[in-house]
């Protein structure tokens, strides 16, 4: 399951500020016991900037405010993150709350406003307080140093047990180029779109429009492909900064480099997303549903978004159970085109299905592999060329455990 | 959360083999360990008849071999009902296990194979072992007391933990008519359709074309409007047999008593529904959401069922916690047109959220609330005359605990 990029270097010990000209921190303020909970991410210079935010109709405050930032002006320079709150569902005083939040975070650094970006996650429904959120951002101090981005990444986490980060570098035009990311995921992980929040720093130079076009080739592939419980948040989003500090020719879809530079986001895009459904509520198992043959790429990812977001499946690879049939199941209710006499299905290695009829196997076998942490399956419909993978966690006595006393 | 119907009469005690000339019985043939795995249900004369069946993809081939009965053919006698094996991806021979089935229980009562339907339900995947099966069918001896049907409804179970039985009375043309059910469901329950197997008897007389219309009628909003886990499984049905020995004068769409008949068909389909609901895989409550003020019955419909089905919401139920962020969140991914600003939310009678805005509401009061066996939530969202309801269940440690280790 380790994916390889030819042209594309993961380079560890790198993260959101091993581009150029990036800071990052994180700190207690207060909204959380004892935990971090308030981040801070700036670049020397307002950089391009591109988002995807939640599909849910019902969008919190400071979603709202970073999608003007993105859609309306284009460019970013620092973005204010707050966890143990998501500042959703707070009707006006929401709204106040997260210009206030952006307001303060420009008056601190000395820049325009609209070039603040705001995101919140955490409980929905409670009013923010604020007092601790202003006296923090008035004290946060971002760092261009490894310590003040695994701050950050700290910071930003709500039920997640581990930060993600990763970064990649790519050689364009010559000069070393650099793309990291951080996430936070959990709960509330499901497609259309991943529900999680994500920022990506890069020192690549690229106009916003094009940015914004790389990272929709990748977020399907991706973000998208993910799934913990089906549920789609009101906060969560994407957000790349580009700073153009690495000095490269602009990056437009004509440019020699150009499928290298979306290559190197996909590799950050797919590593965070991985890291994501890996780390979901409860979660002992990463699951990777491989899908071949569909009539179209689309098709193949609903298959394997089905198959991984099935609780059924879910509970099986929780109790290591070879159980193929919920498998089978969860691809016939996909929606995709298929023949039910055509489905081939591995459990790694091993055939158990091929064209819609039952293999014997070795249950031993497949329970030892089905012990590992990370497990993978195979679907082949044989109907085309296309495919997708979905990546999703098994469903756990700790998911229900967490969910069950959150609030409490 | 009790529905009444005015001239609809729920008869207790009444069942499956209370309207005139239905017979049934369950045993223990030998797929199970234990328990009762074998049901047989009849009418003395062939029955007008009707049925939905699973819209997965994939269907087993009992499913298949009684579709054609209910399609084909037009008329039922007799079905034949396994639990303990789904008899599903088995590929040709499961067909021929099927028709064995329906053969053998032919030729037992003397009736020709294509009047009597085929019905599986639990592990997909392993093959039939007939031997047992036949044999059960040689033995089983239906009998027109409530024994028998106590028995059959006991024999379809799969991790139920309780017979579901329901039964109402009309008077149609001055003559009593009965009509009654008895259902399975617990995991796979999902919507479109609900995925369970439930079997429906009537002495009414009327035409196989017309019960299908009223069926369909029905349908949506009962055996569709429930979910357990999101999963559609590969065999599930609802069949309904009118025999006509009640002597009615035939209903159609244009007798005086035909929304009677509909509604009494409603009656005895929406406890069904609400009792598999209620019994679903761990759960321990029943959770009822109902959605007004929607643009359509059906996204209204649409809303509710993303409300029930969401697990961060059934979790919530389950750990008493009035956590509405999860139902307004739930709300907003339904995909149904809304305005977050105009959205109501009631826990029992307790707003939480009006217009968009939190409420100030007790705690205290909710966890007493929430900590009865049956709970119920209304959104109100104010764009239209459209209104549903739908049901489920929590989301427990004993769903992961019945799953996790279903085959083993």
């Amino acid at each position: 399951m380790i994916t390889t990029y030819p042209t594309v270097k993961r380079i560890s010990r790198k993260n959101i500020v091993s581009p150029i000209g990036f800071k990052a921190a994180g700190i207690h303020c207060g909204i959380k016991h004892k935990k971090n909970d308030l981040a801070l991410l700036i670049s020397e210079v307002p950089a391009s900037v591109a988002g995807v935010f939640t599909t849910n109709a019902i969008k919190a405050a400071p979603l709202l405010v970073t999608k003007e930032v993105v859609q309306q002006v284009g460019k970013m320079q620092a973005i204010i993150v707050n966890s143990g709150n998501a500042n959703a569902c707070t009707g006006q005083q929401g709204m106040k709350d997260a210009l206030l939040m952006q307001q303060t975070t420009a008056e601190k650094l000395g820049i325009a406003p609209e070039l603040v970006g705001v995101a919140s996650t955490g409980v929905i429904g409670e009013m923010m307080q604020m007092e601790p959120i202003v006296k923090g951002i008035h004290k946060i101090q971002p760092i261009a140093e490894l310590e003040g981005s695994i701050l950050f990444s700290q910071a930003i986490l709500t039920t997640d047990t581990v930060t993600k980060n990763t970064a990649y570098s790519a050689i364009i035009d010559g000069k070393e180029i650099i793309i990291a990311g951080t996430a936070k995921g959990s709960g509330m992980i499901a497609p259309n779109m991943a529900t999680m929040l994500s920022f990506i720093t890069t020192d690549a130079n690229i106009e916003s429009v094009h940015l914004q076009e790389a990272l929709k080739l990748v977020t399907d592939k991706t973000f998208n492909s993910i799934t913990v419980d089906g549920d789609t948040s009101t906060n969560d989003m994407v957000v790349v900064m580009a700073n153009g500090m690495a000095e490269n020719e602009s990056l437009t879809p004509t440019h020699p480099d150009w499928s290298l530079f979306v290559k190197t986001l996909h590799a950050v895009s797919q590593d965070l997303a991985k890291m994501i459904a890996k780390d979901g509520e409860g979660a002992t198992k990463l699951i990777e549903v491989e899908v071949v043959g569909a009539i179209t790429d689309e098709e193949a990812r609903m298959i394997a978004k089905s198959v991984v977001g099935s609780p059924l499946v879910k509970t099986a690879v929780f109790g290591c159970d070879a159980n193929w049939g919920r498998i089978i199941a969860a691809v016939g209710y996909s929606g995709a085109t298929l023949d039910p006499n055509a489905i081939t299905i591995k459990i790694g290695t091993t055939t158990v299905v091929e064209n819609g009829e039952p293999i014997l196997f070795s249950e031993q076998q497949l329970l030892v592999y089905l012990k590992q942490p990370e497990v993978k399956f195979t679907v082949e419909l044989h109907q085309g060329n296309g495919q997708g993978i979905a990546w999703g966690c098994d469903l756990t006595y700790d998911y229900v455990q967490i969910n069950a006393t959150y609030r409490s």
